[in-house]
């Protein structure tokens, strides 16, 4: 059914099929359940397309919706009272994917957390850009992000000036009030997190006792009778040996969990929901397969791996102490901004400049590998799509062609000769079998390729928002030595926020040492693994013709 | 510029671009310059397209043109006069390739041949059939051959009534005349091939003097100062180690002598001529390729073999002493009808039913096999296209992905990691080189097979009408039976025809037996060619990727 919305952002558009809106535009939206986080309608202009779900508000009759009401509704509900009316929905749900969201309540209590707004989600669901559905763009869109909630720690400050755009990362994440020195300091602080420097710089110190997890065996449970289905994982930390079973759903509390708390840190994103299938073999390999990369990038993070509510998830067997637990974690209060008091830093001196120039380069970095890995994600999956078709089709024709010869050679009885014909037929069931290794050979290289890639270009997507944080405070640290400098501000106001941008700085280059760190572990294991399945299937090709080729030497 | 013309038969169009023709129709030809033996035109219902240029006549303005008229341009003029009024043309010959036809004056002398038509050429000038420029198709077309001339030995013969078709190949060869007895016993008969009886059945008598011959280094040769440029080879044949230089027409002249003398022998084909681009390197390198496997056929017949035209071909050095020969051959009285006199068959008794049934069964197989001979040619030049195009650009696609994410990891100089970058760009490197590999494989696997398989498209092609031949025959046979039990027939005369007969069915088996076994030696070293350069291709693979893949070892 249409509804009537109103543009709460200006977006342009940039992908056929979608249509540009322009900030307090008018819009009629076909249906109100978006998919992938974007709905299709009609602009004032009378232009029909698609358009991000998260840029409009839809106008309900009986409406008390403000545009500038940055309220959103509380976790417990996540779409659940989507068809009420008087809500102001800025983000309405993904709500496809039942297996996923289907039976949130069962374990989440919302009167604990009414109070804290954290279970809003973006409209890419768990941290994803919105997919365009029409164009089935792998690009992860750099769009501006709407914010999802507003820090309810900033107050009436200091006198450096408030960034206009309350929506950017370096408001949003808290990294602005926390620089202004918004954010009080914690009579005691139980979790702290250290940077050393390495020979290379800031660097986070090593999780004092590291371990790894498994992820195996998904299999089919269904509850209420039959009625809900859905995927259990068996995840077993090695420090601890136990299995722990989680749904996707665990992973989806436990990276909006991680969202909510660490800022500065590139959280790795979940792997794509999917709207169908997700009882199809192939969907539930790739899940698992992508699970697993997301778990072993968790656990080498020096600083997710130590998160309780990470040790919480992975240990956790009663049913109970899981409520507990996620109770306690969603209580936390060193989220965003408190998160930053975290930190313990180094005394070495940085000048603010050489870190500026630091991040510039690995933005410049970032962006060309953000680039790349792109290419390499299309490349391989249209050689996949290669493998599938058209070459297994190539060498399933030669086969063909060459079983037809050695039938027609047998045509002819006194001349039929057996011993060729025989050989001829193999050659041809040779052929065929290569069109079927080349089918299946994807599963055993291109694949994990491409899992890996979907990894990073999470990641690096992350990166833009990250290093606006580290932006928006060393204008902060600008703007308040000029006025520091001009009189308009005690130089120890100005220093403490000189201070704190050098958290945010050694922060943000600890996270860029360990993305390089893994970026070179995992690139090199993606790169070797690639080409050893790739040497043992041509090997296999070999091997598979020199067994025909020699069924002609007796003849 | 357009001409009127008459259609002399009716032709079906089969293919898209081809218009039907009706006998007697009035036609438009837009070029009278045919293609690949093609008009294009238009017919009396205005429809456009091609039509085979032999099934036409055109009508010129001062024309004498007669339909019934089979006299044929002499062979000196080859299409010389075509531009003269006052001819009548049935086959307006392929004027476009120069270096075969341009200079034929050069060594013939047209007033010693002007009484034997044996110059004339079908429209597929060296006895394809014509190929259809607009479809492309690679089918060797079974279209009714008009004739190309009348026998000139025919007179009126015995009772037993001649076939009314005038153009059936029963009747051109000769093999009527000769069946029916009109062809005169020679006193002598100097030149003689025998049969003899193999476990098999029938098969020609080896030749005493087997030898094989050698085609090499195709040469761009100039005469008239520049003016005239053509390809000379050097052929040497083994039993006399002495080279001779031939150029493509030398070629054409003698397998037109073939054409004319050997009846119920499948002569092979040449390689196609070409439009344009005959000096370009892969046409050169095809061509040579593909003569050698015509020779090798030639030198492996026993009858063919030892032609003495062919001898003369392969051993004449001396320019006076090539002209003397030509003319020998060209004067040869042992053609056609002439030919069945010099052959000598065993004494065994063959049931004509068995025989009958023996060639209904090659039929069957011939037809087969030429349908499988070209859906393989028609699968390896598919994949050929892939190798050059679809292959070639997916891998080079990699590697250039490959180079992209190396480039990348070089923009952060701290955390370059120039040995992986090293890595990653070299494994990019090795994949654009497999791209190329790919792309050269053809030239040492599939382009032989195609040259394999084209030889044998034309043998296969002639095989419809030398099986028509002993057809002809049986019927013959039945005819003079029948009539001989009526008593309208001498016994005598019956069992002349009867006995000729044999000697038909005879050569056709040893023709079909010599067949058989070139076919068993050609395909199993066709086979076993292309898969030891498929091992040797995917094991240089394996190969590069075992390189690259060391690279990582020591990181």
């Amino acid at each position: 059914m249409s509804v009537k919305a109103k543009a709460l952002y200006t977006f342009l558009s940039e992908n056929n099929g979608e249509i540009s809106i322009q900030e307090n535009e008018e819009l009629i939206i076909f249906d109100e359940n978006s998919v992938d986080g974007w709905f299709q309608g009609e602009n004032s202009r009378g232009e029909r397309g698609i358009f991000p779900a998260s840029y409009v508000e839809i106008i309900r009759s009986r409406s008390n919706s403000n545009v500038t009401d940055c309220s959103i509704s509380p976790a417990g509900s996540l779409g659940k009272d989507f068809s009420t009316p008087n809500t102001s929905l800025h983000y309405p749900q993904n709500d496809y994917d039942d297996d996923d969201y289907d039976d949130w309540d069962d374990w989440d209590d919302r009167s604990t957390v009414v109070d804290d707004a954290d279970h809003t989600r973006n409209p890419g669901a768990n941290g994803h850009a919105p997919e365009n559905p029409m164009t089935n763009n792998p690009n992860v869109h750099y769009r501006p992000k709407p914010a999802s909630r507003q820090d309810s720690s900033s107050r009436k400050g200091s006198m450096v000036g408030r960034n206009l755009n309350r929506f950017s990362s370096f408001v949003r994440s808290g990294v602005e009030a926390f620089v202004l020195g918004d954010v009080p300091m914690m009579a005691k602080i139980a979790e702290t997190y250290s940077i050393d420097m390495g020979p290379l710089g800031p660097r986070w110190k090593e999780n004092p006792k590291p371990f790894s997890c498994s992820i195996e065996d998904p299999t089919k449970q269904t509850k209420f009778k039959g009625i809900k289905t859905y995927i259990s994982y068996r995840v077993t930390p090695s420090h601890t040996g136990r299995p722990v079973y989680r749904r996707y759903k665990h992973f989806d509390w436990l990276y909006n969990r991680l969202l909510h708390k660490f800022t500065v840190i590139s959280v790795p994103h979940l792997p794509e929901k999917q709207a169908t299938g997700r009882f199809e073999e192939d969907f539930i390999e790739k899940r698992k397969r992508r699970l697993i990369l997301w778990m072993n990038h968790m656990t080498s993070h020096p600083v997710l791996s130590q998160y309780e509510g990470f040790e919480h998830f992975l240990m956790c067997a009663d049913d109970k102490q899981w409520k507990l637990g996620k109770r306690r974690a969603e209580k936390d209060e060193m989220v965003g901004a408190h998160f930053m008091l975290t930190l313990q830093i180094p005394n070495e001196h940085q000048d603010l400049q050489d870190v500026e120039e630091r991040v510039d380069n690995f933005k410049a970095f970032a962006r060309k590998m953000d680039d790349s890995v792109m290419q390499l994600t299309h490349v391989a999956s249209e050689l996949v799509r290669k493998h599938l078709g058209g070459f297994r089709k190539e060498f399933q024709r030669l086969g063909n062609a060459f079983q037809s010869i050695s039938h027609a050679f047998t045509l002819d009885p006194p001349y039929r000769s057996d011993g060729l014909n025989n050989a001829i037929s193999h050659t041809g069931r040779t052929y065929e079998n290569i069109g079927e290794m080349f089918a299946e050979q994807p599963k055993y290289d291109l694949f994990h390729m491409l899992d890996k890639l979907s990894l990073y270009q999470g990641l690096l997507a992350n990166f833009p928002d990250i290093i606006h944080l580290q932006k928006g405070a060393f204008a902060k640290v600008k703007e308040s030595q000029r006025m520091s400098d001009e009189g308009k501000m005690d130089q120890d106001e100005a220093d403490g926020i000189r201070k704190r941008c050098r958290t945010v700085g050694f922060a943000l280059q600890a996270e860029m040492s360990h993305f390089h760190q893994q970026r070179e572990v995992d690139f090199k294991d993606m790169m070797q693994a690639y080409l050893r399945e790739q040497i043992a299937f041509y090997q296999r090709v070999v091997q598979q013709l020199e067994r025909t080729l020699r069924m002609y030497d007796c003849l």
